[in-house]
């Protein structure tokens, strides 16, 4: 058995999920086995609370211990978004592989930089773009990429949900304008990555930002407001390469929505639909020569559908989330051993960087953009 | 009681659709009865096959002669689209009311023409846009104007048919250029009449119209083939006068689905689904208090829901198709009556033909266009 | 063309879907005409007003007008229950055709003079378990004769609606115990014959009757109560003559369900799912031998099931609840003309009937009992 | 930190589903640490996998060895379910608690010596009806349990899935006629279990057994065949003591479903819908005053339904059946920890046992058995 040292920096949602999944991912990793060396938050108190609960050997406050550790060989990063690219540059420069939370960047110029940086260095990275680990997107991938659907005619794909719909909900990191996104960097990039996933390249886009709430309280309960300048909603027209288009959208205002990260693409011989909402589920139309009986067909994940069998050996058991960013995990130890990426990596959270950026400058030029 | 003579243009799936929703009216229109009178058909044989099938007292294969019939107060439009703005215009300069199925016009100059030739004449119009006549949807509209689902934050809206999803589909009347138009003004017209019903005047628009199948067959099962020029998807985004914005596509090649017409609407206080493929069901979301009971609420058509009970006094008994579209007469009927359009009226029709042609020029100039 | 003289007795619900039902049928009943020459209720003025609402020749507060006019070929009965069989009867000994509203008597010794005497009569009769009309369940009924689910292995049925949910939902002839039946009959009519269209006689049963609601206002706001006799509740288990068992459920107690007269069917090679919730729809499973892609398909209603393109060549559009009546009626027409049932007809009824009595006496005994 | 110390019996699917629930449990057990001591299986190089894969510090083909190991605290059995007996009193009268995969015995009379041993030793026990463990059964059962519904009026559910439905299937330690019992011990225990969870003791029952595929090969591809004495369709009709009644139905041949545990409970004022195959998910209907807007509301799992929140920090991301796993394992070391159960324990799975054997009597006897 191999080793691998885990080093995570932040203790929030995704540091908490991080540290399970690296847990969860060692039930089947082999022969190399993640150990939980360190756990980084400047809250040091937080950090030795989430020493305790997941089982790391140590916890700091200040990150760069981290990066000097030689018992560790990956760096987690789940800090604030602004904190990604030092970091990962930092843990780069130190020979470390990096897995990193979305988004890798506040800009492509930056994603560029760490994309560099880290062939240069000869690590292995990955960004966390958990969904498209499902099993069932597999099966879309592989059935889009073996003809099922024959040529494909359209896409249509959306990530929205409602945990900014409440105006009182206040100003915080996620509006820093600084990047110039908000709904299209945090969810598009989801549904953007997605498409990629099942289609390939964007070529070229079109978008509209909109602020639907234009201020808000500068901290809960507070009197004084500040002004919103990212976008609560995205709505994105795009060409991909291989020559089908069709609309995104990116929402945190969609009232009633708490994961509707989801798509439909059509085909010269079928179509997918594919909702986060139920995620074991996977929705499959095949024109027939039967009119009668044609119709879409429920598939419900189960151990056919790889890597479900690791989790449970009989169908219709369902995956969690949890189990989703576990296959990210055990994934990216695979990637480690290998020396390939099975990605997402920094190239293409890059890619997906860049089309944020598109939709940024399209709307703000109110014209195409080709990337 | 009061006899309206009806006569009919036309006696293909539409036509025949008028001729039962006209029949079934009169079990609801009280005092003013419609008769059918005439059916035309440039088929003399098809127009006797009609009269006999539905119980019209006379057919003809020239349609001037319902124009002439002084027994005849509407006509009823149903022929091939190229015909719809001479006949109107026929029918209003002989002072008699007009239905016409959409398109009613291939450009916003022609239904403009029309809308001013029917308010100089003094009749009432009507445009058939059947799918707003669902009850589900007059309660949607309510529950909008009435504030329930507080600011409106957001539309998303389809309409989605694959009849053209086949090559080998022929060439046909649909793709008729001269319009500039396919399924932006077939499809994509009952979703932007939608939106606006819903939620008033569209006030400008982005569009990118495609070709998906750029040759079909010059008939049925030729060899010879004829370039496609108009749409066969239409992506639109959208900005509603009262502020928020939207996404709209028409697309008549989307595979696997018959009758996707739907919309998401969400406003601060809560949000509506729709799809007229379960055409009895609404739902409802409404953030409340209790975070543990929110969600999205099915709302079945019933008695409560006006004119459901027309046809049904118990709830869940579901109207079809044919329903909807006798609900059309029966308010055209009582428009008549009234002297006063329960719309969708010719005016109506033209805001909607201005957005597709907006639409089809905004995606030639690659540009917003205001409408 | 040959009239068919209709004549109507009663005017409430089922009156009036009758009246709509027989002038929609004249759309598609070609040769043979319905005619609605008159309407009889004991409520005068509401007969006068059936009459005139939809267009009868004639009103009359005497039913037995009706059964002495010979311009009147068919009687259609809607009367409360209790009126059924001496109004069949008489109608029959008058040579009639008849179309009665279920049940057809209150128990099935009745019920069996009923079948005799239109035997002997030599007149054509059909009962109104309109739900078995629908194009899907023919489908249904196809499918499961020509194989297509292998082996009948289990049937699970339910009619189940809350129409009498509210205790304060006051005693009425629903709740007359001379027939021993409630929701046995009212709704459990309508499964058991649903089971028996899709998958033939059932041999012998076992049922649970219960009454929820002991007792209910004397009429609407009463103070005073009275006892409730029959089943709110009855549950059945039965065997099928073709070797397979089920449960079968009637209720009308049933918190939220407005129209749950649904099914499921399995079989060695698939599996059929009904919902008259979702009426157009029918779920259909089939092993396969690419496990990755099996699960339930979900048909869509369409114009390659017949008699939906009677009403409509497109697929998706929905038939309604008063479609449904209507192909019932067209059916009787075509019963009429060709001498020979398209059921379900007296003698269906009969069968059903004796189900239903053997559920209330299964309960009272507990005890199998055979059919 | 307090470890407490575990031993797994078994290396099949529950085997490695309670390996990695104990493993993530740890994640939430605070101050008691569950350490994977020592995993025996008959076949002890699947128990050297199993030992290496999950990190258990020991393996061995000898299950008496954790029996006599001073360094286990907690005896996990995953073994056939012929061994459960004998193990759980093995480790009952070691001093040790037990958590035991049901069937907990082949018998009431067997299951209630194991309640009564291991209440005589004071050791805590558990039994795994994990499906209970959903935050939001606990939601239902609270609801329910504080009115929500009103008074219940009636209860259906089902456990089916398709695993059998296949005849080339072949004999197993599942057909095994020595407990009398087939799909309802294995399927008909969980639904029994969650009506029991929901609504409270079953005072008697109505049953019938059914074995549809009366052979099966001897082993798999055999020629050979072997009668089949248990049931693979059970179908029950229950009383609760608390009033209310219900069908319930296991069943293992149910072409098509792979998780079909589900129920509906009507109550007064509302209703629940429930089905593991959508197990993130719980209809709500209840009933109120604006009749246009009733419906069922659909509830989406989240943190505010305990203990999800312990999983994922935002609503909508769904667990996965190993999370239910991981909830029972981690209630259960509250169990031990505060000394008294979390259940379903020991005696809860006698009780459900006794209505298994029941089910088996009545059905032999075609009587009603009281319990």
């Amino acid at each position: 058995m191999r080793k691998l040292g885990i080093g995570l920096i932040g203790t929030g949602f995704m540091g908490k999920s991080h540290a399970m999944a690296w847990r969860a991912a060692a039930n089947f990793s082999g022969e190399v086995q993640p150990v939980l060396v360190c756990v980084a938050d400047i809250d040091g108190e937080a950090a030795r609370r989430t020493q305790q609960q997941y089982g790391f050997q140590r916890s700091t406050n200040n990150w760069q211990e981290l990066i000097d550790d030689p018992e560790i060989d990956v760096i987690s990063i789940t800090s604030p978004n602004r904190f990604h690219a030092e970091q990962s540059l930092a843990a780069i420069a130190a020979g470390k592989h990096v897995h990193c939370e979305k988004p890798l960047a506040p800009d492509s110029q930056t994603a560029e930089r760490m994309v560099l940086a880290a062939k240069a260095a000869g690590v292995v990275t990955q960004v966390g773009f958990n969904y498209v680990k499902n099993p069932l997107l597999k099966l879309a991938q592989k059935m889009i990429a073996e003809g099922d659907l024959g040529d494909i005619t359209g896409f249509r794909g959306i990530h929205a949900e409602d945990f900014m719909a409440n105006p009182e909900i206040p100003w915080s990191w996620r509006l820093d304008p600084s990047g110039g996104a908000g709904a299209v960097a945090d969810l598009g990039s989801h549904i953007l990555g997605m498409a990629r996933f099942l289609l390939g390249p964007i070529s070229s886009l079109f978008a509209d930002l909109e602020t639907v709430i234009k201020t808000r309280p500068e901290s809960a309960g507070a009197a004084n407001t500040k002004a919103v300048e990212v976008d609560d909603i995205a709505r994105l027209t795009v060409k991909f390469a291989r020559g089908c288009s069709g609309h995104v959208e990116a929402n945190w205002v969609a009232s009633g929505h708490k994961m509707q990260l989801g798509f439909e693409i059509t085909g010269s011989k079928g179509a997918l639909i594919f909702n986060q909402e139920r995620f074991n589920e996977l929705q499959y139309f095949q024109f027939n020569q039967h009119e009668a009986t044609n119709g879409f067909k429920t598939l419900v994940a189960g151990p056919e559908h790889y890597p479900y069998a690791l989790f449970c050996p009989a169908p219709g058991h369902q995956l969690g989330f949890n189990d989703l960013k576990t296959i990210e995990m055990l994934e990216f130890i695979q990637s480690i051993n290998e020396g390939k990426s099975f990605g997402p990596d920094f190239t293409e959270a890059y890619e997906i960087q860049k089309l944020v950026d598109a939709a940024v400058a399209s709307s703000r030029e109110k014209s195409w953009i080709t990337i």
